[in-house]
């Protein structure tokens, strides 16, 4: 039985308690987790004795070359995919309540499945896929380990190259080319690349500005391979003698960091980790410039499942893989981030990222 | 008055019409081109009498560079977006009825902010934004211009340093670092780099197949400059001696795709754009190998606006842009597709990609 099978056999074992005949699911990151299928503008409809890939002309031989034996069935250029579902969907036995994903279905999507099964109740359940997804079995692991290589690869060889001269946007370009030659399908979403105030910005957009403006540079970035992803944070000093401003909001995020690494172990709950880096920035001092959460899931997307932050009330699992990234930002001056990707084990965790550099002295390029 | 502020205040004018006190947007892309903010996860609440952005903190800054004069909410990191959009809803005059996007919202969106917002009607409205955005102005259109531009820069290196040993994934990495080079902030969709019988999966994923493998080479690219994109495809004769099925074939293309665009104009209606094609390809027997829609319209997305394809009633305005991309596809053996972005015109129609070589000789790769 292959994985997309189990997975499949597991939602089917879910859907039983919700009283649903079928579900459809829209969420094309969903229909990968489920199927294979890499493509887009495709639906899964799963019932209790079997389910059918709803895709079009575009992508039939990629679904026999990604999905051998799954049932497939192709619309063609004047149908819709949910005039081809509704038909489908008007086969099935059962109480005729049909399943949508609540996360995903639209005011739109909805009306129009709506009309076309005016027999049906339509039900919106909430993270069915989800939360199979949060635990990321071995072949998933391996996958985002293999990302994180990637990432950790080419960022190695940027942070090898780096000149004065070079701008945010060149060593943006320059890493995500590296990260390929190293087995990346591509970026796993837009890198941060910022010197100095730049980096104020959590989510900073690349610009001109040359590294020799400051004496710090943030990069945030990630790999994809086969489908999965990795993301990292790291804070480079650009001089050979950085502030005692840079140093001190260095150690402070770096300890808060390494505190709530410690803290990560099976059952505890997210938001006291997310506590124990906040308190641990508040007692050096930086309490109020740490403005985001500690972390969210990865997997397929870059951000999945449940967050590090306060209010969030989810006991971590062995198998989810977690980011850990706090952060200071000063306006006009920059900011500092430093983040690792966390996979939480039987007895407490492995940092996957841990071949990357972040002591203070190591992040001093010279 | 900036375009931004123009853009809203058509808006505003169109939502007057749909009997509506204000209209929550949800859609990033929509959210950019009314605000000019190029982050995500923010909303944009606009009623008659002004308009608010609602972000976080990770956004505060670039708000303030982006929208410089924008009303701009920032939540902090417990609250959602739809808890302040409901305050902000909630002070709102006028007939207590909220026009929410119904092509983006999702159910639990609905539900969230229903459940907030007790005394009001929540009315999906379709296409609000949308419609706007099929119109470019002068802004978007110098954009995807740009665009274009480094797309076929960046094709021109590919094309000039191709090698027989080289890999679908070897060329596609260096197609999307070459864009950027010449000015594109990425690429606007995943590059479809195609060796033969590949190029028979309109949307081939790049494998490690080697040019020499072949005679031909499919690829269908992209850049994105200003936050507009580009859309092309070329395929190229990688032997000195095409095939006279090769010729006949990629013939029968390029005839389709010009007769297409003669017939475009403004009223024409996009059907029928269609049918020239689909019947020039008929006449030439490869009717049945044109197994999708003509084209599409362009802009902040790849895909967005209305289609050339069967059943579509949309008649052309000047300040559309669409691509024109017929194609022929044999399983097995490979596929053709020839692809250029045109700007509806007053006269006719602009073909923007038009510095790009496309005749059968011009494609040989010697």
């Amino acid at each position: 039985m292959s994985r997309f099978h189990q997975r499949r056999s597991r939602l089917r074992q879910a859907l039983k308690s919700q009283g649903v005949s079928a579900l459809l699911i829209t969420n094309f990151t969903n229909v990968a987790y489920l199927t294979g299928f890499t493509g887009d503008d495709s639906y899964l409809l799963l019932h209790a004795s079997g389910e059918v890939l709803l895709s079009d002309t575009r992508y039939e031989l990629q679904i026999a070359e990604e999905c051998p034996g799954l049932d497939a069935r192709i619309r063609h250029t004047s149908a819709s995919l949910f005039e081809m579902a509704a038909k489908d969907i008007a086969k099935i036995g059962g109480n005729k309540c049909l399943g949508v994903e609540s996360n995903t279905l639209t005011l739109k999507q909805r009306d129009s499945l709506a009309a076309k099964l005016p027999q049906w109740t339509i039900r919106g359940i909430e993270d069915s896929v989800e939360s199979l997804r949060m635990i990321k079995d071995k072949h998933e692991i391996e996958s985002i380990r293999k990302a994180i290589q990637a990432a950790v690869k080419g960022f190695g060889m940027i942070r090898s190259g780096l000149k004065p001269e070079q701008t945010e946007i060149e060593i943006r370009n320059d890493l995500e080319y590296a990260m390929r030659r190293f087995g990346a399908e591509d970026k796993s979403f837009n890198s941060i690349v910022a010197v100095g105030e730049r980096a104020a910005l959590p989510h900073a957009v690349p610009t001109s500005k040359r590294v020799e403006e400051s004496e710090l540079l943030l990069v945030d970035w990630g790999a994809k391979c086969e489908g999965y992803v990795s993301d990292l944070t790291r804070t480079l000093m650009t001089t050979t003698k950085p502030s005692q401003k840079l140093r001190k909001a260095y150690e402070a995020v770096l300890t808060a960091q390494k505190r709530a690494i410690a803290a990560i172990k099976p059952d505890e709950i997210m938001e006291n980790v997310d506590r124990v880096a906040r308190k641990s920035l508040e007692d050096a001092g930086f309490g109020k410039l740490f403005t985001h959460g500690l972390g969210h899931g990865i997997g397929l997307q870059v951000h999945e499942g449940k967050r590090f932050c306060p209010g969030s009330k989810t006991a971590l699992q062995p198998g989810m893989v977690m980011t850990v990234e706090p952060g200071v930002y000063m306006s006009g001056w920059g900011g500092i981030r430093i983040e690792d990707d966390v996979l939480i084990t039987k007895d407490g965790c492995e940092v996957l990222s841990s071949t990357l550099a972040k002591e203070f002295e190591e992040m001093i390029v010279t």
